[in-house]
């Protein structure tokens, strides 16, 4: 599993105040915490307002590039605050997002063309999100032949699926694991990427709806995820199931996290 | 999901010591606490030296019967022990447990063929447990061929597939669901059931381990568990996957149990 963590967002209240405030050692804080958590890739969103968004997420960048020494997910839903910001990063990282929405494929797969970027890429377009797999799975296909036309090889593409609202959609789990369980198919290569924390909306005890969701996703095919790194149950659960699924032989990773007090109630 | 509640089992050392010392009281506390929590019933297993398990049984049946409203299901390797205590329950419950074990079904289908007791028959026989799905099927088929033998409709079985140790071996959860998807896929009827607990032995935090199983057990057709009904989170990590997999219309039940102080932190 690929991890991307996400406290560093702007709609998380306390983050967002945070940005707002400059307040550096609390954000410079978070990204410490999440890369000693064993998160690959820090998600930094600035979520401000739109004039000052671009100026935002290069000040974040540059703070998170410094606190840790992980590589970055840079996260608009604006594409030209993406392509402002991407020459100012060190490390190479993932671009979050693109989708068939208009101006944001033309306007970013030229810029990573000719690097080693990353790319989130979710299954919708100016029509939303299709209700059902196939729809989703169509546009995942149309996300594909871009990439190659710009030369973007399959393994530097995140899809994601998108998650529905449990609460208001039964199928909101089995819609994503089709889609997941289709793509990993048709493609040998490319990640299945989920920020999973959707499912849960409007339902009590968010975290029980979330762990299982990421147990349920994985064993489907999702193999990298935007996630509560800081979390300690929901990793602890993630090692258990990718040892369950026989993705850990001899349950080595999961003997190794728990002896690294990663996962399991916290020693001093 | 049918809940079997594990707690008055002498082979969890502290329960084990309270049987020895008839610590009713202790005893007591733990069948009023497993129903509160919301068992459909109460394993009972006295644990003791053979010459006096049939008296310890019948003395902890009573107890239990005492202490709670919920039928138990009766719990001891040997078929003698449960055909002796079988007359003094109250409430018809399950028999835990047959086999192809010789002398298993031979003692306790004829005592419960004209009832609406129920039984858990684990698939296995006199040579052990087979290593594959495919032996532990046909073992199935003997069981589901005697059961009708006697009349015993396949509603009153609870089929218990054996769960291996996964830090032993790796095919522990794919031989368990290729088992449970097959059984309910033969019968439309008969329960998957397991005492899930052995997946993690030997294993540091057994419970995410024991957690992660559940969840992909529910969804490979496991429907009854013998479980500690009074681990919250896991009872939580339940109700979850039973809204995640469509079997909760509208999350009603999930809603219901985090307002009636079920699952989530525990409100005074």
């Amino acid at each position: 599993m690929l991890l991307i963590g996400e406290k560093l967002n702007g709609f998380i209240p306390s983050v967002g105040k945070a940005i707002r405030a400059k307040d550096e050692a609390f954000l410079r804080d978070l990204a410490v915490r999440q890369e000693a958590a064993g998160a690959d890739y820090l998600d930094v969103c600035a979520a401000v307002d739109s004039e000052i968004e671009a100026d935002t997420l290069r000040w974040l960048v540059e703070l998170a590039e410094d606190a840790s020494s992980l590589p970055l997910c840079i996260d608009s839903p604006n594409p030209q605050v993406l392509a402002s910001v991407l020459p100012y990063c060190k490390r190479v990282g993932i671009i979050n997002s693109v989708s068939m929405e208009s101006g944001k494929i033309e306007t970013l797969f030229p810029l990573i063309a000719d690097t080693n970027w990353k790319v989130i890429a979710l299954l919708c377009s100016n029509a939303g999100v299709p209700e059902r797999a196939e729809g989703r799975l169509a546009i995942f296909a149309q996300i594909r032949a871009a990439a190659k036309d710009y030369g973007i090889s399959e393994d530097r593409l995140l899809i994601d699926p998108i998650v529905h609202t449990l609460s208001t959609d039964e199928t909101a789990l089995s819609t994503f694991a089709e889609c997941a369980g289709e793509i990993r198919k048709r493609s040998s290569k490319a990640h299945v990427v989920s920020g999973l924390s959707n499912i849960s909306y409007g339902l009590p005890v968010r975290p029980l709806i979330n762990h299982a969701f990421l147990l349920y996703a994985m064993q489907a095919g999702m193999n990298a995820a935007i996630l509560d790194v800081l979390d300690r149950e929901m990793i602890g659960l993630m090692h258990a199931g990718a040892a369950l699924l026989g993705e850990d032989e001899y349950c080595m990773d999961y003997i190794t996290a728990f002896r690294e007090n990663r996962i399991g109630p916290l020693k001093d």
